[in-house]
């Protein structure tokens, strides 16, 4: 059952980077809210807060929601899950406060809430309780090809999204099936996803997108790409459409 | 060799239906446009030009351009081909006209420019001709999720997007072999659809989207749907996101 008498959660997408890719939904509800969170990595600034900044309101509370943990345990470790479940637990109760005393609880969401988001972890064990809504958001992968100018997929193309994470001989098999793909967390699994694409014989359709949208980014073919430095959220774009008309 | 002395050409993506969930760019380019292109079926009204209503300026001049046909061929048909293409290559000519003469084009797309959008087809025409800018919108599978309150990926999942015109043993073989899937194109292929999602073991997990974000759409547990009556666009997700912490 939820309980209109009590606050309104929020998912909002802030987009991939440009600040001019928030939706007028997007601005709206940032006009709205009472509590404003937002995710980092502890000593970090949150992104999705940079890229409201010309919205923020004085009379927001800010609720920085900082990851005990990122990258520096594997994710399969209880460690990593422990912590990172209680940081959850945490934040969620937090949230619920504001929501038990009548506020709209705006959560910041880089990219897309429910895609690949962290807010999902607060939205499932919320939505239930509290009348929620979520508020799409351009994809980083979608600020990706619109930059480079690239159709990533037309007619009955197949797109598969590959986590980098995956291994080589999987990256491979799955790129050799699929039309197009999107390869997402690159960062050190650059040498590896580079050996899938050239198994699968796609490495010169490759293109490497660092940052999309924002005023630091940087593109090109990855078979150009002299090194394998690369940021976590680097994506590597196989186009698709093979049969133009 | 492009010349800024000319026009400009620019994607513009509308989103999924919703008119709130243009992107602040995409408003300023309508803001900035002369002409103000938009596909449809003859005889049919545009889905990204209803989109955009509040925000027509009377200088626009409008271009519909219309397609010749639709779904009533089948796409390998050579008539088809040969129609589709004479259309694309006169709304290519009348849009460069217009670019000759300084103006700039907005060209309407509903969802996202690059993906799965007849904005391509001009686009790989006429952008290494023309100044050319892609404005990246929301997808009508992410109106989808959003609108539902789905989580539809998380950590390493992997996403399959799959047309749902391809036949049923490849539709069921892609479906058992991702976390995710997004079915695109559903309409007349339900039956189809429906068979290939059981023989994967994922009905149970299927939901089915109409007319996502805007005023008039429906969403319900597939296995819950009675009729196989549903639009072409129509969108059948699957979520992944098994591993939880």
């Amino acid at each position: 059952m939820k309980s209109l008498a009590k606050g309104r959660l929020i998912g909002v997408g802030t987009g991939p980077g440009d600040p001019e890719l928030l939706t007028l939904k997007a601005v709206r509800a940032l006009g709205e809210a009472d509590v404003v969170a937002h995710f980092a990595k502890r000593g970090n600034k949150s992104n999705a807060r940079a890229i409201v900044e010309t919205h923020v309101r004085p009379t927001w509370i800010e609720l920085p929601l900082l990851y005990p943990v990122t990258t520096e345990i594997d994710r399969e470790n209880n460690d990593y899950r422990e912590q990172i479940t209680s940081f959850y637990e945490e934040s969620v109760q937090t949230i619920a406060n504001h929501l038990e005393n009548g506020r709209t609880v705006a959560v910041l969401s880089e990219g897309d809430p429910l895609f690949y988001g962290s807010y999902m972890h607060l939205h499932v064990r919320l939505s239930q309780r509290y009348d929620t809504e979520v508020i799409p958001g351009i994809t980083a992968m979608s600020g990706c090809w619109s930059q480079t100018g690239i159709p990533i997929v037309q007619g009955d193309d197949v797109l598969s999204v590959l986590p980098g994470t995956m291994s080589e001989f999987e990256l491979a098999r799955r790129l050799a099936d699929t039309d197009a793909a999107v390869i997402m967390k690159v960062g050190r699994n650059l040498p590896k996803i580079r050996s899938a694409l050239d198994a699968a014989g796609k490495l010169a359709d490759a293109i490497y997108v660092e940052r999309a949208t924002m005023t630091n980014t940087t593109s090109m073919r990855l078979a150009d790409k002299g090194d394998d430095d690369a940021p976590y959220f680097a994506i590597v774009l196989v186009p698709g459409w093979r049969q133009k008309p």
